[in-house]
């Protein structure tokens, strides 16, 4: 038994396209239909109260499109949001910060029997202590330090990726991690990825970073031996995007964030 | 004949604080009520057709508290959506804009018969051609250079202000004005202020940096003796605050924006 249905896939903007991009690449049969709520990012800096109400209106809207699943791939959405959307549908959600996390633990008992684990996202994300809640539950002798890095999100929105100006303020931001000993850093923000090769830079070779991209990818192959139920093989690939805000400047940053699959069509919808 | 009712001032957010401490300062017998839209902040990277229809919804919050004047204290909602504004309402409805230009060719009238002026602001206020059209309308000889300075406001609102690499963002950033032999800069938005000092230092004393804060003053002082009607000169100040998102950030920032006047009470409301 097939389901041909999308999967629905949803972000503040789009630094959730970073997600997506590994998605498309692993189950190439699958269909997503991709909404950036951009007329109100970033969430990043806004309060679970307004996180949630936002969240739970942007999944209405992709139910309403007939997605078999939802997958959030924006940290402050999943981190301040998912319980609520857990309660507010029935269809299967997935967020991004529980792969995020057993990536990162795996990689830790690989290493040592404990270990010391950064993870570095907006400041909602941060406040709301979902990154140390879910690694403690995998794994209750890791250590876990968080630290908001604000202003990552706007750098790599504005392609500020390879600057000295950029290596300064990511060496500043991160100094109070330097001294920690970490074992493995989080990237908890689906605009990090962009500045990556910067924050490894800074971080050294020692520190293994945890992209929560290819950790979503290994999840939603989990569900789609589950709950959800996978495409017919042979499906062509359909992609969909649909934005908040006028699709003008997001055809133009999606470039940075995703390769050859955006530009099929970007629609307009008001939530 | 006098109105004791206050007059409702808005932003996006914390930006417009640098507006309303310039006008609490020049009128002390006037109330204000400051609305932040703090759950959709930013406005400078939303099309015009997003911003118009938050700029009704908050001008509207702000008419249902009987105000006697609407004072936009945002150069993107007042390039976006002053227009649609003064169509919804018969309040008078102050823009950030024309003050602004209007100092601008007050100084360059003092330097010179015409004159070369610079606008610096958010991607949609420059994309608007606001600035460009009501300096036209001052004084068609003014040749105007626009630039869109993006990552101002998230330096200015993190509080990365006299640090190396804001310096070098901001140089690189103003770079293309730099040969362009301006008399004055227009900042034009108004998170800009913050960073006033280290743009005058890449500006150079040559150039008269004008900041639409006390130009708005300025202006609102011709409508209190016109349009608006003035408050007993012996009332007691009153300051409300208004934030769509929690108060607690709001809070923090403010002290970064307004000094002394802020913390009286900030209470949340939905748009």
């Amino acid at each position: 038994m097939y389901d041909a249905r999308p999967i629905g896939i949803f972000d503040s903007g789009v630094g959730g396209l970073t997600v997506l991009d590994a998605l498309v690449r692993r189950f190439p049969n699958e269909s997503f239909i991709y909404l950036g709520d951009t007329a109100r990012v970033p969430y990043g800096t806004k309060s679970a109260r307004t996180v949630e109400r936002y969240v739970i209106q942007v999944a209405d809207c992709l139910l309403h499109r007939g997605v078999k699943g939802l997958v959030v791939a924006c940290n402050t959405a999943s981190a301040l949001g998912l319980s609520a959307l857990h309660a507010h549908c029935q269809t299967p959600v997935l967020g991004v910060i529980e792969p995020g996390c057993r990536a990162a633990a795996t990689l830790i008992t690989k290493r040592a029997d404990s270990g010391r684990v950064g993870v570095i996202g907006t400041r909602s994300t941060v406040a709301s202590g979902a990154y140390p809640y879910h690694l403690a539950l995998l794994n209750p002798r890791i250590h876990v330090v968080s630290l908001a890095c604000p202003l990552f999100v706007p750098l790599a929105e504005e392609g500020w990726v390879d600057h000295p100006a950029v290596r300064m303020i990511v060496e500043e931001t991160l100094a109070p991690l330097m001294d920690q000993r970490l074992d493995a850093l989080i990237l908890g923000c689906t605009h990090y990825p962009v500045l990556k090769s910067v924050i490894a830079e800074v971080m050294g070779p020692e520190i293994a970073l945890v992209d929560s991209s290819s950790a979503m990818a290994e999840e939603l192959g989990r569900y789609l031996g589950g709950v959800i139920v996978p495409a017919p093989p042979d499906q062509e690939q359909q992609l969909e995007f649909l934005v908040t805000d006028v699709a003008d400047r997001f055809k133009e940053m999606a470039a940075r964030f995703i390769e050859g699959v955006a530009g099929e069509w970007v629609k307009m919808v008001d939530l």
